[in-house]
């Protein structure tokens, strides 16, 4: 038997909440033996669901709330009247040390807000980060800030490369993660005063990661590294831009493919082979805003997210918990600022 | 028999010249009446080629030049010491009156340098930017900056949104086109202080510009807006993220569609349709990075442009020139700083 995890699920979060929660966690207590949750939300609405779930009811403990943050609340009012709701509850969870992690779909910037008051950043970490996977040609590429910090100093990347670095490492299980800087061209002449000095620092060698220097947008798709770190303004508007464009794409494709009887019955034979394209590039294989750099584990699933989005969100909480995701970032990071505060070496000469 | 407008041609640039650049050339004498050529370049190789398009050299002059500035050339360098090259010469023409605008698809610093030295910025700009033609859903979409300015001010961005729009009208053929500020995410509040001033004083309403506000990155290819503005750092990086993406999408549908039996008779069965998408997508049919906002037009081909780009390229040379875009955005340029400097009106009580 594994080492007990436990994650706090706001089970109210989301489009199909509660029940695509509920069937997400069943799912990932199948494959991830070990797994415990903190189910917080209406106990009317979820013991009846749990009971259809006996494996999953006998792992978990129901917590009751009946208020909700709702999609279109301000972080701050959420943050000032949210202390009952199911989101809150999941996130105190985490604090008092009932949960290693929590999972929502709700208001991503309601989750941000309290999940930074109630949790605080890791020693070390100045600002969390968003992460999220992508597919890329050669496997997952994580990239991270994707919109929690518009502006970001050169010591913000830093910290983001090294929460990337290691959750490629321990969640991705690459064994030498490849780390690029966004930026509009890979001459280190190139970019902002930011991006340049983010370059000097991770180049310094003071960090264990393997710094592969500048990538441009087409490296995140191609992925040439494991982990693309940039500002949350650039990061955010990359993300969307990849995902509309693909959304475009398969549209297209789609209208194309019925647009003639020939095409219809192209399709048909095709078939096996697009779903196993479509099946690759499924978003909910990816689904997750990874808040990294927080004193415990908090994981956005996207609002629409079904079962099976679901469980990948919760998954990555609980492999994160297992890997010791958290200890890993504290012990890169106190090295390096140890590190930061030797005086340099003169060579001798 | 249309006014004669003429274009210089730095006959020299690119992997496929000067071969593309003329046959090119020649494609657009046949669509554009009144189109005439200053060809710059290698008389010894020029001169033969264009013996196989007579109608093409009725309308063309003929420029010697026996340097050209390498693609791995920095900017200064390529300033100072590359007055003779075709492309220096190209420009000249333009500053000299004897052509409307040049294009080129040589090293795209060294275009950018050569031409704000030579030509020097508009009335009312203070930057150039660079902009460029996507396909989105709704039909053509142009962004600019893509990466002439790596930081930008509020001014800048207005001064942007001008050229755009002035673009999409002229051009396009768009009659009101929508201007979108590109953030991550359509609240007011949203975003850097830059964008949001940016947006206040578009909102003003002293442009004659549709103001949309706020686009997010999936409104690229959504086809939201006609125009979107943002700073070169970011225009760059979703420019060359959506590229690849497309890239990448295509990519794993050759590949799937080449992987059974089935699906290569599929494909063959599909293959007018997926034809017809793919020209639809074609790069070479949105080849063109248009220097908006120098006194004279300039167009930066893609290196690797063949003679269906290259013709893409210089018809929307010509049709700048033919529509008068330097004049329009003056006078609107114009109108917007004179009614910045009029004192606010009270209203009466």
């Amino acid at each position: 038997m594994s080492q007990p995890i436990t994650i706090a699920l706001d089970a109210m979060g989301g489009d199909r909440a509660p029940d695509a929660v509920i069937a997400g966690a069943d799912a990932v207590r199948r494959c991830h033996p070990g797994a415990c949750f903190v189910i917080v939300g209406d106990r009317e609405r979820i013991a009846p669901l749990l009971a259809r779930f006996p494996d999953l009811a006998a792992v978990s403990e129901l917590r009751h709330s009946d208020t909700v943050v709702s999609p279109e609340q301000r972080p701050s009012m959420a943050l000032r009247r949210g202390r009952g709701t199911s989101m809150r509850l999941a996130i105190d969870a985490v604090a008092a040390g009932d949960a290693a992690g929590v999972v929502s779909a709700g208001n991503t910037g309601a989750l941000m807000a309290m999940a930074k008051t109630v949790l605080k950043t890791l020693p070390g970490v100045h600002r969390p980060a968003i992460a999220s996977i992508f597919p890329t040609r050669r496997g997952r590429t994580v990239m991270l800030d994707l919109g929690a910090n518009v502006e970001c100093t050169a010591d913000n990347l830093v910290q983001f490369a090294v929460l990337g670095e290691v959750f490629a490492r321990g969640v991705l299980g690459i064994a030498r993660p490849r780390v690029g800087l966004l930026n509009v061209g890979i001459e280190t002449t190139k970019g902002s005063d930011v991006v340049r000095n983010a370059a000097r620092l991770l180049q310094s060698g003071g960090l264990p990661i393997e710094f592969h220097g500048f990538v441009e947008g087409d490296d995140i798709p191609r992925g040439t590294v494991d982990v693309v770190v940039t500002d949350g303004f650039t990061g955010n508007i990359a993300l969307k831009t990849a995902e509309g464009t693909a959304r475009l794409f398969a549209d297209l494709l789609r209208e194309a493919l019925s647009r003639s009887l020939l095409a219809r019955l192209g399709y048909l034979l095709a078939r096996p082979a697009l779903l196993g394209l479509r099946d690759r590039l499924d978003p909910r294989r990816y689904n997750g805003g990874l808040f990294l750099g927080l004193n415990g584990i908090a994981v956005k699933s996207h609002g629409s997210a079904d079962e099976l989005g679901f469980a990948t969100a919760i998954a990555f909480a609980v492999e994160m918990a297992r890997y010791g995701f958290n200890d890993n970032v504290v012990a890169d990071l106190a090295r390096w600022h140890a590190q930061q505060k030797t005086p340099t070496k003169v060579a001798a000469g």
